[in-house]
Protein backbone atom coordinates (compact mmCIF):
# COMPACT_ATOMS: atom_id res chain seq x y z
CA UNK A 1 0.00 0.00 0.00
CA UNK A 2 1.29 3.18 -0.98
CA UNK A 3 0.34 6.67 0.11
CA UNK A 4 -1.99 8.83 -1.36
CA UNK A 5 -1.94 11.65 -3.38
CA UNK A 6 -2.42 14.47 -0.48
CA UNK A 7 0.20 12.39 2.01
CA UNK A 8 2.48 12.46 -1.10
CA UNK A 9 2.13 15.86 -1.47
CA UNK A 10 2.97 16.59 1.66
CA UNK A 11 5.43 14.34 1.70
CA UNK A 12 7.25 16.09 -0.99
CA UNK A 13 7.11 19.48 0.66
CA UNK A 14 9.04 19.06 3.28
CA UNK A 15 11.35 17.28 1.45
CA UNK A 16 11.34 20.20 -0.84
CA UNK A 17 12.06 22.60 2.61
CA UNK A 18 14.43 20.04 4.07
CA UNK A 19 16.28 20.71 0.57
CA UNK A 20 16.45 24.34 1.19
CA UNK A 21 17.22 24.29 4.66
CA UNK A 22 20.34 21.84 4.08
CA UNK A 23 22.31 24.19 1.26
CA UNK A 24 25.63 25.63 2.77
CA UNK A 25 25.62 24.40 6.38
CA UNK A 26 28.43 22.77 6.97
CA UNK A 27 31.87 23.36 7.00
CA UNK A 28 32.80 19.96 7.12
CA UNK A 29 31.52 18.60 3.45
CA UNK A 30 31.24 14.65 4.70
CA UNK A 31 29.51 15.68 7.68
CA UNK A 32 26.80 17.36 5.36
CA UNK A 33 26.79 14.60 3.17
CA UNK A 34 25.68 12.46 5.77
CA UNK A 35 23.35 14.44 7.36
CA UNK A 36 21.65 14.24 3.78
CA UNK A 37 22.25 11.13 3.30
CA UNK A 38 20.06 10.31 6.46
CA UNK A 39 17.65 12.78 5.91
CA UNK A 40 16.94 11.76 2.33
CA UNK A 41 16.74 8.14 2.73
CA UNK A 42 13.28 7.13 1.02
CA UNK A 43 11.56 7.36 4.13
CA UNK A 44 7.64 7.93 3.81
CA UNK A 45 7.85 11.32 5.84
CA UNK A 46 4.95 9.93 8.21
CA UNK A 47 5.88 12.39 11.14
CA UNK A 48 6.08 15.53 8.79
CA UNK A 49 2.79 14.51 7.26
CA UNK A 50 1.26 14.00 10.65
CA UNK A 51 2.13 17.98 11.13
CA UNK A 52 1.39 19.07 8.13
CA UNK A 53 -2.43 17.32 8.43
CA UNK A 54 -3.20 18.57 12.02
CA UNK A 55 -2.46 22.03 11.30
CA UNK A 56 -4.79 21.54 8.03
CA UNK A 57 -7.37 20.04 9.94
CA UNK A 58 -7.00 23.05 12.83
CA UNK A 59 -7.48 25.36 10.10
CA UNK A 60 -3.76 26.64 10.33
CA UNK A 61 -1.56 28.20 7.53
CA UNK A 62 0.47 25.61 5.92
CA UNK A 63 3.64 27.64 6.22
CA UNK A 64 3.72 27.74 10.09
CA UNK A 65 3.96 24.03 9.61
CA UNK A 66 7.05 23.81 7.90
CA UNK A 67 9.88 24.22 10.39
CA UNK A 68 8.23 21.81 13.01
CA UNK A 69 7.61 19.39 9.87
CA UNK A 70 11.47 19.60 9.18
CA UNK A 71 12.36 19.48 12.90
CA UNK A 72 10.25 16.37 13.70
CA UNK A 73 12.06 14.41 10.46
CA UNK A 74 15.62 14.98 11.38
CA UNK A 75 15.03 14.11 14.75
CA UNK A 76 13.07 10.87 13.43
CA UNK A 77 16.40 10.91 10.99
CA UNK A 78 19.11 11.47 13.73
CA UNK A 79 17.45 8.24 15.98
CA UNK A 80 17.68 5.92 12.93
CA UNK A 81 21.44 6.66 12.20
CA UNK A 82 22.13 5.94 16.30
CA UNK A 83 19.87 3.07 16.34
CA UNK A 84 21.61 1.29 13.60
CA UNK A 85 25.41 1.76 15.23
CA UNK A 86 27.14 -1.40 15.80
CA UNK A 87 27.07 -0.69 19.59
CA UNK A 88 22.95 -0.53 18.97
CA UNK A 89 21.07 -2.70 16.93
CA UNK A 90 24.25 -3.04 14.67
CA UNK A 91 22.01 -2.86 11.23
CA UNK A 92 23.77 -2.77 7.97
CA UNK A 93 20.55 -1.93 5.75
CA UNK A 94 17.55 0.07 5.86
CA UNK A 95 15.34 0.75 3.53
CA UNK A 96 17.38 -1.52 1.62
CA UNK A 97 20.42 1.11 1.84
CA UNK A 98 22.99 0.80 3.41
CA UNK A 99 22.96 2.08 7.11
CA UNK A 100 24.72 5.56 7.48
CA UNK A 101 27.44 4.31 9.61
CA UNK A 102 28.05 1.79 6.39
CA UNK A 103 27.97 4.24 3.63
CA UNK A 104 30.17 6.55 5.82
CA UNK A 105 32.04 5.53 8.95
CA UNK A 106 31.14 5.34 12.22
CA UNK A 107 32.27 8.08 13.67
CA UNK A 108 30.44 10.67 10.69
CA UNK A 109 27.26 8.78 11.71
CA UNK A 110 27.79 9.29 15.38
CA UNK A 111 28.36 13.44 14.56
CA UNK A 112 25.84 13.37 11.75
CA UNK A 113 23.15 12.11 14.23
CA UNK A 114 23.60 14.75 16.86
CA UNK A 115 23.95 17.55 14.37
CA UNK A 116 20.52 16.02 12.81
CA UNK A 117 19.29 16.84 16.94
CA UNK A 118 20.70 20.00 17.34
CA UNK A 119 19.18 21.26 13.97
CA UNK A 120 15.94 20.14 14.81
CA UNK A 121 15.80 22.58 17.49
CA UNK A 122 17.68 25.49 15.70
CA UNK A 123 15.33 25.29 12.91
CA UNK A 124 12.14 25.64 15.59
CA UNK A 125 14.10 28.46 16.98
CA UNK A 126 14.67 29.92 13.40
CA UNK A 127 11.14 29.93 12.68
CA UNK A 128 10.58 33.45 10.98
CA UNK A 129 7.12 32.62 10.33
CA UNK A 130 3.80 34.80 11.56
CA UNK A 131 4.14 32.48 14.83
CA UNK A 132 4.39 34.05 18.00
CA UNK A 133 7.63 33.54 20.20
CA UNK A 134 5.43 31.60 22.88
CA UNK A 135 4.57 28.98 20.48
CA UNK A 136 7.66 28.78 18.90
CA UNK A 137 8.90 27.82 22.35
CA UNK A 138 6.22 25.10 23.15
CA UNK A 139 7.32 23.49 19.46
CA UNK A 140 11.19 23.09 21.23
CA UNK A 141 9.53 21.88 24.79
CA UNK A 142 6.90 19.53 22.45
CA UNK A 143 9.53 17.95 20.78
CA UNK A 144 12.22 17.79 23.28
CA UNK A 145 10.06 16.18 25.83
CA UNK A 146 9.02 13.52 23.43
CA UNK A 147 12.64 12.74 22.17
CA UNK A 148 14.68 12.68 25.10
CA UNK A 149 15.41 11.07 28.26
CA UNK A 150 11.73 10.70 29.07
CA UNK A 151 10.38 9.76 25.54
CA UNK A 152 12.13 8.23 22.46
CA UNK A 153 15.24 8.14 24.25
CA UNK A 154 14.07 6.07 26.92
CA UNK A 155 12.23 3.96 24.94
CA UNK A 156 15.42 2.66 23.24
CA UNK A 157 17.05 2.49 26.32
CA UNK A 158 14.76 0.28 28.07
CA UNK A 159 14.39 -1.84 24.81
CA UNK A 160 18.36 -2.24 24.74
CA UNK A 161 18.07 -3.21 28.59
CA UNK A 162 15.72 -5.63 27.90
CA UNK A 163 16.80 -7.79 24.75
CA UNK A 164 16.32 -11.54 25.78
CA UNK A 165 14.41 -10.86 28.60
CA UNK A 166 10.73 -11.61 28.63
CA UNK A 167 8.52 -8.70 29.08
CA UNK A 168 4.94 -7.87 30.54
CA UNK A 169 2.33 -6.64 27.94
CA UNK A 170 1.96 -3.34 29.96
CA UNK A 171 6.12 -3.19 29.57
CA UNK A 172 5.86 -3.90 26.20
CA UNK A 173 3.28 -1.12 25.65
CA UNK A 174 5.22 1.52 27.69
CA UNK A 175 8.73 0.60 25.72
CA UNK A 176 7.08 1.60 22.75
CA UNK A 177 4.91 4.50 24.19
CA UNK A 178 8.14 6.25 24.46
CA UNK A 179 10.02 4.75 21.86
CA UNK A 180 8.01 5.14 18.88
CA UNK A 181 4.67 6.78 20.36
CA UNK A 182 5.76 9.72 21.79
CA UNK A 183 7.29 11.57 18.73
CA UNK A 184 4.03 10.48 16.56
CA UNK A 185 2.20 11.98 19.34
CA UNK A 186 4.53 15.03 19.15
CA UNK A 187 4.09 15.18 15.57
CA UNK A 188 0.29 15.79 16.46
CA UNK A 189 0.95 18.33 18.92
CA UNK A 190 3.25 20.14 16.87
CA UNK A 191 0.70 20.88 13.72
CA UNK A 192 -1.98 21.75 16.38
CA UNK A 193 0.91 24.26 17.35
CA UNK A 194 1.54 25.66 14.62
CA UNK A 195 -2.14 26.20 14.16
CA UNK A 196 -2.31 27.97 17.48
CA UNK A 197 -4.12 25.61 18.94
CA UNK A 198 -2.61 23.81 22.44
CA UNK A 199 -5.63 22.86 24.35
CA UNK A 200 -9.32 22.41 24.44
CA UNK A 201 -11.53 19.15 22.70
CA UNK A 202 -9.65 19.17 19.27
CA UNK A 203 -6.18 19.08 21.12
CA UNK A 204 -7.33 16.59 23.35
CA UNK A 205 -8.63 14.54 20.37
CA UNK A 206 -6.14 14.93 17.76
CA UNK A 207 -3.67 13.53 20.99
CA UNK A 208 -5.71 10.38 21.30
CA UNK A 209 -5.34 9.57 17.40
CA UNK A 210 -1.66 9.99 17.65
CA UNK A 211 -1.48 7.82 20.63
CA UNK A 212 -3.56 4.95 19.13
CA UNK A 213 -1.74 5.50 15.79
CA UNK A 214 1.39 5.85 17.24
CA UNK A 215 1.00 2.07 19.09
CA UNK A 216 -0.63 0.55 16.18
CA UNK A 217 3.03 1.83 14.00
CA UNK A 218 4.76 -0.54 16.38
CA UNK A 219 2.44 -3.64 16.41
CA UNK A 220 2.17 -3.47 12.43
CA UNK A 221 5.97 -3.28 12.62
CA UNK A 222 6.41 -6.34 15.24
CA UNK A 223 3.60 -8.25 12.75
CA UNK A 224 5.72 -7.51 9.58
CA UNK A 225 8.34 -8.71 10.82
CA UNK A 226 7.36 -11.88 11.09
CA UNK A 227 5.10 -12.19 7.36
CA UNK A 228 6.74 -9.09 5.45
CA UNK A 229 9.43 -10.38 2.95
CA UNK A 230 12.96 -9.08 3.12
CA UNK A 231 13.19 -6.69 -0.04
CA UNK A 232 9.89 -5.29 0.91
CA UNK A 233 10.90 -4.48 4.83
CA UNK A 234 14.38 -3.43 3.45
CA UNK A 235 15.75 -5.41 6.05
CA UNK A 236 15.86 -9.19 7.25
CA UNK A 237 12.80 -10.52 7.84
CA UNK A 238 12.56 -12.17 11.06
CA UNK A 239 15.16 -10.51 12.95
CA UNK A 240 13.22 -9.28 15.97
CA UNK A 241 12.80 -13.13 16.21
CA UNK A 242 16.04 -13.83 15.53
CA UNK A 243 17.55 -11.75 18.11
CA UNK A 244 14.86 -12.99 20.86
CA UNK A 245 13.46 -9.41 20.59
CA UNK A 246 10.03 -9.17 22.63
CA UNK A 247 7.19 -8.41 20.33
CA UNK A 248 3.35 -8.03 20.62
CA UNK A 249 3.28 -11.35 18.21
CA UNK A 250 5.54 -13.50 20.75
CA UNK A 251 3.53 -12.27 23.54
CA UNK A 252 -0.15 -12.01 22.34
CA UNK A 253 0.45 -14.64 19.27
CA UNK A 254 0.02 -13.51 15.89
CA UNK A 255 -3.98 -13.67 15.65
CA UNK A 256 -4.19 -11.59 19.04
CA UNK A 257 -1.41 -9.34 17.58
CA UNK A 258 -3.75 -8.47 14.61
CA UNK A 259 -6.50 -7.94 16.69
CA UNK A 260 -5.05 -5.65 18.79
CA UNK A 261 -3.85 -3.86 15.72
CA UNK A 262 -7.63 -3.09 13.95
CA UNK A 263 -8.55 -2.38 17.84
CA UNK A 264 -5.69 0.86 17.89
CA UNK A 265 -7.01 1.28 14.47
CA UNK A 266 -10.51 1.66 15.77
CA UNK A 267 -9.56 3.98 18.33
CA UNK A 268 -7.76 6.01 16.21
CA UNK A 269 -10.49 6.19 13.73
CA UNK A 270 -13.18 7.35 16.24
CA UNK A 271 -10.52 10.39 17.95
CA UNK A 272 -11.90 11.63 14.52
CA UNK A 273 -15.04 11.17 14.70
CA UNK A 274 -15.60 15.10 15.98
CA UNK A 275 -14.09 16.17 13.10
CA UNK A 276 -16.09 14.85 10.41
CA UNK A 277 -14.95 15.29 6.54
CA UNK A 278 -12.28 17.22 7.43
CA UNK A 279 -10.30 14.34 9.24
CA UNK A 280 -10.32 11.90 5.85
CA UNK A 281 -6.51 12.59 4.92
CA UNK A 282 -5.72 11.66 8.83
CA UNK A 283 -8.08 8.84 8.51
CA UNK A 284 -6.12 7.25 5.77
CA UNK A 285 -2.80 7.92 7.75
CA UNK A 286 -4.11 5.89 9.79
CA UNK A 287 -5.50 3.10 7.27
CA UNK A 288 -1.91 3.37 5.79
CA UNK A 289 -0.72 2.83 8.88
CA UNK A 290 -1.91 -0.11 9.39
CA UNK A 291 -2.03 -1.86 6.24
CA UNK A 292 1.62 -0.80 5.37
CA UNK A 293 3.81 -4.12 3.97
CA UNK A 294 7.16 -1.77 4.57
CA UNK B 1 45.61 26.74 39.64
CA UNK B 2 42.47 25.94 41.00
CA UNK B 3 39.32 28.21 40.82
CA UNK B 4 38.60 31.25 42.67
CA UNK B 5 36.26 31.15 45.70
CA UNK B 6 33.62 33.18 43.24
CA UNK B 7 34.13 30.53 40.02
CA UNK B 8 33.33 27.65 43.03
CA UNK B 9 30.08 29.36 44.30
CA UNK B 10 29.32 29.28 40.37
CA UNK B 11 30.49 25.86 39.95
CA UNK B 12 28.37 24.74 43.08
CA UNK B 13 25.15 26.44 41.79
CA UNK B 14 25.14 24.79 38.67
CA UNK B 15 25.54 21.26 39.97
CA UNK B 16 22.78 22.04 42.51
CA UNK B 17 20.80 23.39 40.11
CA UNK B 18 21.71 20.62 37.87
CA UNK B 19 20.70 17.34 40.62
CA UNK B 20 17.80 18.99 40.85
CA UNK B 21 16.18 19.11 37.15
CA UNK B 22 17.61 15.30 37.39
CA UNK B 23 15.27 14.16 40.01
CA UNK B 24 12.80 11.57 38.71
CA UNK B 25 13.52 11.44 35.34
CA UNK B 26 13.60 8.55 33.34
CA UNK B 27 11.40 5.09 33.33
CA UNK B 28 15.66 3.57 33.06
CA UNK B 29 17.59 4.02 35.46
CA UNK B 30 20.52 2.93 33.54
CA UNK B 31 19.99 6.07 31.35
CA UNK B 32 19.37 8.12 34.28
CA UNK B 33 22.44 6.82 35.68
CA UNK B 34 24.72 7.19 33.04
CA UNK B 35 23.47 10.99 32.25
CA UNK B 36 24.50 11.53 35.88
CA UNK B 37 28.15 9.81 35.90
CA UNK B 38 28.55 12.32 32.93
CA UNK B 39 27.28 15.19 33.96
CA UNK B 40 28.88 14.78 37.64
CA UNK B 41 32.39 13.98 36.32
CA UNK B 42 34.84 16.89 38.51
CA UNK B 43 34.49 19.11 35.25
CA UNK B 44 35.57 22.82 36.20
CA UNK B 45 31.98 24.19 35.22
CA UNK B 46 33.66 26.89 32.77
CA UNK B 47 30.63 27.41 30.65
CA UNK B 48 28.20 27.78 33.55
CA UNK B 49 30.69 30.09 35.16
CA UNK B 50 30.79 32.11 31.99
CA UNK B 51 27.01 31.88 31.95
CA UNK B 52 26.70 33.35 35.86
CA UNK B 53 28.88 35.89 35.22
CA UNK B 54 28.11 37.47 32.17
CA UNK B 55 24.51 37.57 33.57
CA UNK B 56 25.85 39.39 36.89
CA UNK B 57 28.25 41.71 34.69
CA UNK B 58 25.21 42.94 32.49
CA UNK B 59 23.06 43.54 36.22
CA UNK B 60 21.11 40.26 35.62
CA UNK B 61 19.45 38.58 38.10
CA UNK B 62 21.05 35.29 38.94
CA UNK B 63 18.06 32.95 39.15
CA UNK B 64 17.57 33.46 35.33
CA UNK B 65 20.58 32.28 34.61
CA UNK B 66 20.31 28.67 35.77
CA UNK B 67 18.84 27.21 32.74
CA UNK B 68 21.33 28.26 30.33
CA UNK B 69 24.36 27.38 32.43
CA UNK B 70 22.42 24.07 32.87
CA UNK B 71 22.04 23.39 29.52
CA UNK B 72 25.19 24.95 28.45
CA UNK B 73 26.62 22.07 30.76
CA UNK B 74 24.56 19.56 29.14
CA UNK B 75 25.79 19.96 25.78
CA UNK B 76 29.55 20.39 27.00
CA UNK B 77 28.66 16.70 28.92
CA UNK B 78 27.18 14.87 25.90
CA UNK B 79 30.05 16.00 23.48
CA UNK B 80 32.69 14.92 25.69
CA UNK B 81 30.68 11.35 26.06
CA UNK B 82 30.55 11.11 22.61
CA UNK B 83 34.00 12.42 21.74
CA UNK B 84 35.25 9.70 24.04
CA UNK B 85 33.85 6.88 22.20
CA UNK B 86 35.73 4.20 20.57
CA UNK B 87 34.45 5.09 16.73
CA UNK B 88 35.70 8.46 17.76
CA UNK B 89 38.75 9.43 20.32
CA UNK B 90 38.59 6.07 21.68
CA UNK B 91 39.38 7.44 25.40
CA UNK B 92 39.14 5.25 28.33
CA UNK B 93 39.70 8.12 30.67
CA UNK B 94 37.99 11.62 31.40
CA UNK B 95 39.63 13.43 34.08
CA UNK B 96 41.29 10.59 35.77
CA UNK B 97 37.87 8.41 35.31
CA UNK B 98 36.19 5.56 32.79
CA UNK B 99 34.86 7.39 30.47
CA UNK B 100 30.71 6.80 30.40
CA UNK B 101 31.27 3.74 27.70
CA UNK B 102 33.74 1.84 30.03
CA UNK B 103 32.01 2.60 32.90
CA UNK B 104 28.33 1.50 31.28
CA UNK B 105 28.78 0.38 27.97
CA UNK B 106 28.49 1.89 24.15
CA UNK B 107 24.74 1.79 23.88
CA UNK B 108 24.72 3.48 26.95
CA UNK B 109 26.81 6.06 26.16
CA UNK B 110 25.52 7.03 23.07
CA UNK B 111 22.03 7.39 24.28
CA UNK B 112 23.44 8.98 27.50
CA UNK B 113 24.60 11.51 24.89
CA UNK B 114 21.80 12.07 23.20
CA UNK B 115 19.77 12.36 25.76
CA UNK B 116 21.89 15.30 27.22
CA UNK B 117 21.79 17.30 24.38
CA UNK B 118 17.99 17.13 23.98
CA UNK B 119 17.39 17.76 27.96
CA UNK B 120 19.58 20.95 27.41
CA UNK B 121 16.88 22.43 25.09
CA UNK B 122 14.18 21.35 27.24
CA UNK B 123 15.52 23.08 30.54
CA UNK B 124 15.58 26.33 28.09
CA UNK B 125 12.42 25.88 26.82
CA UNK B 126 10.61 24.60 30.34
CA UNK B 127 12.16 27.88 31.94
CA UNK B 128 9.46 29.24 34.17
CA UNK B 129 11.90 32.02 34.94
CA UNK B 130 10.67 35.99 34.54
CA UNK B 131 12.23 35.89 31.24
CA UNK B 132 10.38 36.60 28.31
CA UNK B 133 9.45 33.49 25.75
CA UNK B 134 11.19 35.49 22.87
CA UNK B 135 14.50 35.53 25.24
CA UNK B 136 14.25 31.82 26.11
CA UNK B 137 13.75 31.55 22.51
CA UNK B 138 16.77 33.24 21.21
CA UNK B 139 18.62 31.06 23.41
CA UNK B 140 17.28 28.05 22.01
CA UNK B 141 18.75 29.11 18.71
CA UNK B 142 22.11 30.81 20.48
CA UNK B 143 22.51 27.04 21.84
CA UNK B 144 21.85 25.23 18.88
CA UNK B 145 23.98 27.28 16.27
CA UNK B 146 26.85 26.78 18.72
CA UNK B 147 26.51 23.53 19.46
CA UNK B 148 25.34 22.00 15.98
CA UNK B 149 26.80 21.58 12.32
CA UNK B 150 28.10 24.73 12.01
CA UNK B 151 29.71 24.84 15.38
CA UNK B 152 30.91 22.46 18.16
CA UNK B 153 29.53 19.26 15.73
CA UNK B 154 31.24 20.51 12.61
CA UNK B 155 34.81 21.30 14.33
CA UNK B 156 34.72 17.68 15.94
CA UNK B 157 34.04 16.25 12.22
CA UNK B 158 36.64 18.42 10.62
CA UNK B 159 39.32 17.17 13.46
CA UNK B 160 38.59 13.59 12.86
CA UNK B 161 38.82 13.62 9.06
CA UNK B 162 41.94 15.83 9.37
CA UNK B 163 44.00 13.36 11.91
CA UNK B 164 47.02 12.75 10.30
CA UNK B 165 47.11 14.99 7.19
CA UNK B 166 48.51 18.89 7.59
CA UNK B 167 46.78 21.51 8.64
CA UNK B 168 47.34 25.56 7.96
CA UNK B 169 47.06 27.94 11.50
CA UNK B 170 44.13 29.30 9.98
CA UNK B 171 42.36 25.75 9.25
CA UNK B 172 43.41 25.33 13.12
CA UNK B 173 41.87 28.10 14.33
CA UNK B 174 39.06 27.87 12.27
CA UNK B 175 39.03 24.08 13.59
CA UNK B 176 39.30 25.20 17.00
CA UNK B 177 36.70 28.31 16.56
CA UNK B 178 34.32 25.47 16.07
CA UNK B 179 35.21 22.80 18.19
CA UNK B 180 35.79 24.62 21.50
CA UNK B 181 35.37 28.13 20.83
CA UNK B 182 31.92 28.50 19.41
CA UNK B 183 30.19 26.84 22.82
CA UNK B 184 32.34 29.22 25.05
CA UNK B 185 31.49 32.09 23.27
CA UNK B 186 27.45 30.83 23.35
CA UNK B 187 28.03 30.68 27.03
CA UNK B 188 28.62 34.65 26.99
CA UNK B 189 25.94 35.28 25.19
CA UNK B 190 23.62 33.06 27.23
CA UNK B 191 24.48 34.98 30.47
CA UNK B 192 23.98 38.34 28.65
CA UNK B 193 20.90 36.80 27.27
CA UNK B 194 19.70 35.71 30.33
CA UNK B 195 19.67 39.69 31.86
CA UNK B 196 18.50 40.49 29.12
CA UNK B 197 21.26 42.17 26.67
CA UNK B 198 21.37 40.63 23.06
CA UNK B 199 23.46 43.93 21.46
CA UNK B 200 25.05 47.15 21.87
CA UNK B 201 28.62 47.50 23.21
CA UNK B 202 28.50 45.34 25.96
CA UNK B 203 27.20 42.72 23.98
CA UNK B 204 29.49 42.48 21.70
CA UNK B 205 32.86 43.48 24.01
CA UNK B 206 31.76 40.25 25.74
CA UNK B 207 31.74 38.30 22.72
CA UNK B 208 35.26 39.50 21.73
CA UNK B 209 36.06 38.59 25.68
CA UNK B 210 34.72 34.65 24.55
CA UNK B 211 36.33 34.52 21.20
CA UNK B 212 39.79 35.09 22.96
CA UNK B 213 39.52 32.99 25.49
CA UNK B 214 37.68 30.18 23.57
CA UNK B 215 41.18 30.00 21.07
CA UNK B 216 43.31 30.53 24.49
CA UNK B 217 41.89 27.41 26.03
CA UNK B 218 42.58 25.02 23.22
CA UNK B 219 46.22 26.23 22.89
CA UNK B 220 46.73 25.83 26.78
CA UNK B 221 45.04 22.19 26.27
CA UNK B 222 47.89 21.97 23.57
CA UNK B 223 50.29 23.30 25.44
CA UNK B 224 49.55 20.93 28.18
CA UNK B 225 49.84 17.75 26.33
CA UNK B 226 53.25 18.26 25.49
CA UNK B 227 54.15 20.00 29.34
CA UNK B 228 51.65 18.62 31.62
CA UNK B 229 51.64 15.03 33.67
CA UNK B 230 49.57 12.16 33.11
CA UNK B 231 47.93 12.27 36.83
CA UNK B 232 47.50 15.77 36.73
CA UNK B 233 46.10 15.81 32.80
CA UNK B 234 43.60 12.70 33.91
CA UNK B 235 44.47 11.25 30.67
CA UNK B 236 47.88 10.71 28.97
CA UNK B 237 49.98 13.46 28.22
CA UNK B 238 51.72 13.32 24.62
CA UNK B 239 48.84 11.42 23.68
CA UNK B 240 48.00 14.64 21.22
CA UNK B 241 51.65 14.16 20.04
CA UNK B 242 51.45 10.23 19.77
CA UNK B 243 48.10 10.39 17.63
CA UNK B 244 49.88 12.73 14.94
CA UNK B 245 47.11 15.42 15.76
CA UNK B 246 47.71 19.14 14.67
CA UNK B 247 48.28 21.50 17.22
CA UNK B 248 49.71 25.31 17.68
CA UNK B 249 52.98 23.83 19.14
CA UNK B 250 53.21 21.36 16.36
CA UNK B 251 52.44 24.36 13.74
CA UNK B 252 54.21 26.87 15.53
CA UNK B 253 57.09 25.28 17.86
CA UNK B 254 56.53 25.68 21.99
CA UNK B 255 57.75 29.52 22.15
CA UNK B 256 55.38 30.81 19.66
CA UNK B 257 52.47 28.53 20.90
CA UNK B 258 52.86 30.07 24.31
CA UNK B 259 53.61 33.97 23.18
CA UNK B 260 50.01 33.07 21.45
CA UNK B 261 48.60 32.25 24.91
CA UNK B 262 49.56 35.13 25.96
CA UNK B 263 48.48 37.53 22.89
CA UNK B 264 44.90 35.97 23.57
CA UNK B 265 44.86 36.39 27.09
CA UNK B 266 45.57 40.40 26.62
CA UNK B 267 42.74 40.21 24.17
CA UNK B 268 40.85 38.65 26.87
CA UNK B 269 41.26 41.37 29.34
CA UNK B 270 41.68 43.97 26.52
CA UNK B 271 37.94 43.58 25.72
CA UNK B 272 37.11 43.86 29.50
CA UNK B 273 38.57 47.15 30.01
CA UNK B 274 35.24 49.41 29.29
CA UNK B 275 33.91 46.74 32.19
CA UNK B 276 36.45 48.37 35.01
CA UNK B 277 35.97 46.94 38.67
CA UNK B 278 32.81 44.74 37.85
CA UNK B 279 34.46 41.99 35.53
CA UNK B 280 37.01 41.48 38.06
CA UNK B 281 35.59 37.51 38.21
CA UNK B 282 36.03 37.28 34.27
CA UNK B 283 39.47 38.45 34.13
CA UNK B 284 40.15 35.77 36.95
CA UNK B 285 38.36 33.24 34.90
CA UNK B 286 40.31 34.40 31.70
CA UNK B 287 43.81 33.86 33.95
CA UNK B 288 42.66 30.48 35.22
CA UNK B 289 42.23 29.59 31.16
CA UNK B 290 46.05 29.95 30.50
CA UNK B 291 47.37 28.89 33.23
CA UNK B 292 45.61 25.72 34.43
CA UNK B 293 47.48 22.81 34.65
CA UNK B 294 44.80 20.43 33.44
Amino acid sequence: MTLNTQLQEYALRVESALDARLQHRSIEPRLQEAMQYALFNGGKRIRPCLVYLSNQLLGGDVRNADPAACAIEAVHSYSLVHDDLPAMDDDDLRRGKPTCHIAFDEATAILAGDALQCIAFEWLSDDDSGLEAAQRLQMVRTLARAAGDRGMVAGQAFDLAHVGRPLTLEQLQQMHSHKTGALLTAAVELGALSAGIDSGDAWQALKRYGDAIGLAFQVQDDILDIEGETVTLGKPQGSDLAQNKPTFPALLGLTQAKAKLQHLHREALAALEPFGADATALRQLADYIVSRDH
